[in-house]
């Protein structure tokens, strides 16, 4: 990592850390939230909103910027910063992900990995040093290597497919030369301890600027993501940067900081306001439900976001209901808010050493409410069922 | 009209008047052109949008809020101000272009109009005195009486028409109250001066606060659109506004401003927006067309809307071809923003007496070039399929 990137510790509660990531394009304050920008915009969302929410941190995806509009395009034209106006922090996964995920037909082999694109059929292929000339080519502060993201309960398949994503971890480290973006390594092995500390070990051998833990939150129970954390975060070097792919509902992300995870990205927030579901410290309110219909409140009555402080309830749900493009917007500046708000929180509570308190009455506050909402969700459906001839 | 609604005209240039409209919600510079927020919100944008852009009147749309979320709750909820977070002025239509556009199996008598709703057809009736409820209960500041917008090429059928609507214009008066509200006559006929002196008089007679001129933009050329204007126009009481409904083509905006036209309303530039057609000076642009995939220009070089200010055309276009919700936003951004600058620019010109330089330059740059784009795109269309195997 060159002087641009410097990590520092300010403080712990537990395993829980408060700390700072400099990077090219500003500074990171840590635990933080990334909202995703698929195809280098957060659906519904502009930089400004963004900068308003207090996101510094912005995940683009690097399968979907290859496919379209293409990396040597992005390059062109400024890079991501450039060519999405955001001029703060930027991260890119590695696409392998998406290829594992979303791809057609792909056939993996030890030197990479050949796949259909799911847009048109077309044939392309990754490998290691393909994918750092596309990631250096996008320009985001931190580029991620080229993993192989397995079924996480298989444990013979996670076997070797840990030792080919260890091997392309290497050729990934080989390959990359920008010095002003950090190259981090991925820590795989499913639920299992002793392969994680294995690909622990090996990439810390490797002497990456950071480590994500991959392969979670894609099919192991919660019970099952937070012991693997348990076993994990402790086996990572202390005086670099952690961050946990894809994980986003905000009771993982209290759990995960808890256990000593320092960031996070996840489509869940903005994709779930597509959805009509609006996060609030109470849980879950699906914004479409009958019983906002005439609703003055806003969302969330102490909240400070533009949808907070404009619209109520019963216009939102207005909008949801008639299909208006203008819901999906005004729903995603709340959850993004949402969000940011609560990372604001964790780390407030980390600095005044009052984490684990904080932690409980957010958990009890919003999973209870949570699970009450659901429950009455279910019930009136149920009876909704019913009722009909 | 009571003392909350004050035109004043300032200048006049030919038949171009400079004026302004005080209503309850505030002040409107005139020429104006209003965005349509059909569903009591302009497609993908907020009140902040609106505010920034410089827009001073919305119009929303009587026929569809009544179907969505009905009146009563929008009075329930502070009107139509309070329900869409605008502070400033606002207008409804009547419902009546809806009906006759939009709405199903219709059947009109002498006392009102039955129709089942486009959405789920359910079955209606509005009559001008449950059209004045509907709009007392929304309240804009400017209302507008019930009308029958019939095809306007065809004499006999306008000549009936015209005194159902004439009587209705009467009912209506009798049946609206709201001191705060400014209730509009709509003048009709077709493209037949002897209908349309005889719809002014008729009106005028009831001496309304401000006439609209109706039934345009709705099949006749723009020729005939035109010459109805120049008839029309004159026929209207220079102390009073005068709204030229549904027309929004920034040709047609200039051309009826030259002819004595205040204000106007049209779903044309944000609805283009969505389209993928964004407007400048030299005509519309498709913004997906392959020509601007590399291109780091923004959609206008000289303005100031956020979406020139921040992207590029470059990546308005793969937005747009990705098919992003983002785009059809910054490109509404873009023509509301145009529309607005346009009407500034119309303003100052009638305030500098240099209209007339105005209209000419303004016609002769926006129409060559967008006829000479049209051109270009056909053929290339042309060449492209013939390239085809």
């Amino acid at each position: 990592m060159t002087s641009a990137f410097q990590f520092t510790l300010h403080q712990q509660a537990g395993a829980a850390r408060l700390s700072t990531l400099t990077t090219p394009h500003g500074l990171l304050d840590l635990p933080a939230f990334a909202p995703v920008g698929t195809l280098a915009n957060v659906k519904t969302l502009e930089p400004r909103d963004l900068h308003e929410a207090g996101c510094q941190l912005i995940l683009a995806n690097t399968y979907h910027l290859y496919l379209r509009p293409g990396h040597q395009l992005v390059e062109q034209l400024g890079g991501l910063h450039g060519f999405m106006g955001w001029s703060g922090p930027l991260l890119t996964d590695s696409g392998g992900f998406q290829v594992f995920s979303l791809a057609h037909q792909r056939k993996l082999d030890d030197d990479g990995v050949t796949f259909r694109s799911h847009i048109d059929g077309s044939l392309h292929r990754f490998t290691p040093e393909s994918v750092m000339a596309i990631e250096q080519a996008l320009g985001p502060d931190i580029a991620m290597v080229l993993d192989e993201c397995a079924e996480p309960l298989n444990y013979a398949y996670l076997q070797s497919a840990l030792s080919r994503t260890h091997r392309w971890a290497e050729r990934c480290k080989a390959a990359h030369t920008r010095p002003d973006q950090a190259l981090f390594g991925i820590v795989q092995g499913g639920i299992y301890p002793d392969l994680r500390q294995q690909s622990a070990e090996f990439l810390i051998a490797l002497d990456f600027p950071g480590y994500a833990i991959g392969g979670l939150a894609v099919g192991e129970t919660k019970e099952q993501m937070y012991s693997t954390l348990d076993v994990t975060c402790p086996l990572l070097p202390a005086h670099k940067p952690r961050y946990l792919m894809g994980v986003g509902a905000p009771e993982d992300i209290v759990e995960a900081v808890y256990r000593g995870i320092d960031f996070f990205d996840c489509v869940l927030p903005t994709r779930l306001a597509r959805n009509g579901a609006l996060l609030t410290p109470d849980g879950r309110i699906n914004m479409r439900g009958a019983q906002y219909a005439a609703d003055p409140r806003p969302v969330q009555e102490d909240c400070g976001c533009y949808t907070c402080r404009t619209f109520s309830r019963a216009y939102l749900r207005h909008l949801y209901k008639a299909g208006e493009i203008s819901a999906l917007r005004f729903g995603t500046i709340h959850n993004v808010w949402f969000m940011q708000m609560l990372m604001r929180q964790i780390r407030a509570a980390i600095a005044s050493h009052t984490f684990d308190d904080f932690r409980r009455t957010f958990l009890r506050r919003y999973q209870i409410a949570d699970q009450t909402a659901r429950h009455q969700q279910r019930e009136r459906f149920v009876a909704a069922r019913q009722a009909k001839p």
